[in-house]
């Protein structure tokens, strides 16, 4: 019997997405689930609806209740978070580097490592050290740095980006389980037991 | 000692808000928080942010998402639930009568039997003949459609909007405690655990 199925979509510069990022291999070890990790980007599904950045910028209201929102859900699942006002980060270098990582057994901690050094530890996550740093950490080589700059992987962040419009998604983090989009973290626990009700 | 307190700020054309005006009344009981239920009006703190109407109709994937998401969330809940090209619905006169229906205990039935009338049955809630049927059926005299209709009850309403974008909320259905503001229905279970962990 095959194992139920969800596609876990996260944005590294998205504050919402460190919460699903640091709580779902816990969530979805237990309910059995097994996840595939789909780093994208939010910028060109922002700019499709007329945004030049996050809603959080443009929204001023639910951008300073975005932040002492993640203040308490962080400090509920015992989170490190710092307010930041370089928000939202160039997050491009990150997917394409997640991307590679995501290959290996550690891209998990890879890109638990990226958020916490973006909103635990207030880094710089377009920096080229930062990542060095973040890939160090778990146990992979710093050549994925360049294997994340080839071209086949920018056009794969490319289509994964087009392919989450494609599916409708408008935010992060988001969970689809064959059509069923989820969204928010407040989401994932609802989009794992759907993949499990639903399960082939 | 004094029951912990909370506000839940509705809006009669909110999808989201029909799901907390169905499940407050038990899970504020069992969690044994007093709550006053507080109608206000989207369109002006919309209007404050630049949108012409709901953002469900101004962002197609937000829209399209939510009516599917409402399908799921009703299912789960037991609740019908029925699609309408009339969407947002004009919510004044209902948010007027609920003022005064809510000082009153039958209130609360006055409020659901307006959200189940639009979103169950798929009535126009600014009919007057619709807004009749909901106070009968709340046990409650026709005669509140007048009251409702006062300046003084149309300041009332006017301030608690005014209230409502002081305080930050955004959208509907939300909840406060204290200065906290928990967004969402998502969040009525968190805001009521808020208010009994932060009560005086």
């Amino acid at each position: 019997m095959t194992k139920p199925q969800m596609d876990f979509w996260f944005e590294f510069a998205s504050t919402y997405s460190y919460l699903s990022v640091m709580r779902l291999p816990a969530r979805s070890a237990e309910a059995g689930v097994a996840v595939r990790w789909r780093p994208f980007l939010l910028g060109p599904i922002f700019a499709s609806q007329g945004w030049d950045t996050s809603p959080f910028k443009i929204y001023a209201a639910k951008g300073n209740y975005m932040w002492r929102d993640m203040e308490r859900r962080c400090a509920a699942l015992g989170l490190t978070f710092k307010r930041s006002d370089t928000m939202p980060q160039h997050s491009v270098l990150a997917a394409r580097t997640a991307q590679i990582a995501l290959e290996t057994p550690q891209g998990i901690a890879f890109c638990q490592n990226v958020y916490l050094m973006q909103f635990a530890e207030g880094m710089n996550i377009a920096d080229t050290d930062v990542m060095a740093a973040c890939l160090s950490a778990a146990r992979l080589p710093a050549d994925l740095l360049e294997k994340a700059q080839t071209d086949a992987n920018k056009h794969r962040l490319r289509d994964t980006t087009e392919e989450a419009m494609r599916r409708g998604l408008f935010g992060a983090p988001s969970f689809t389980v064959g059509d069923e989009l989820f969204w928010g973290d407040d989401q994932l626990e609802t989009a794992l037991a759907w993949a499990v009700e639903h399960a082939a």
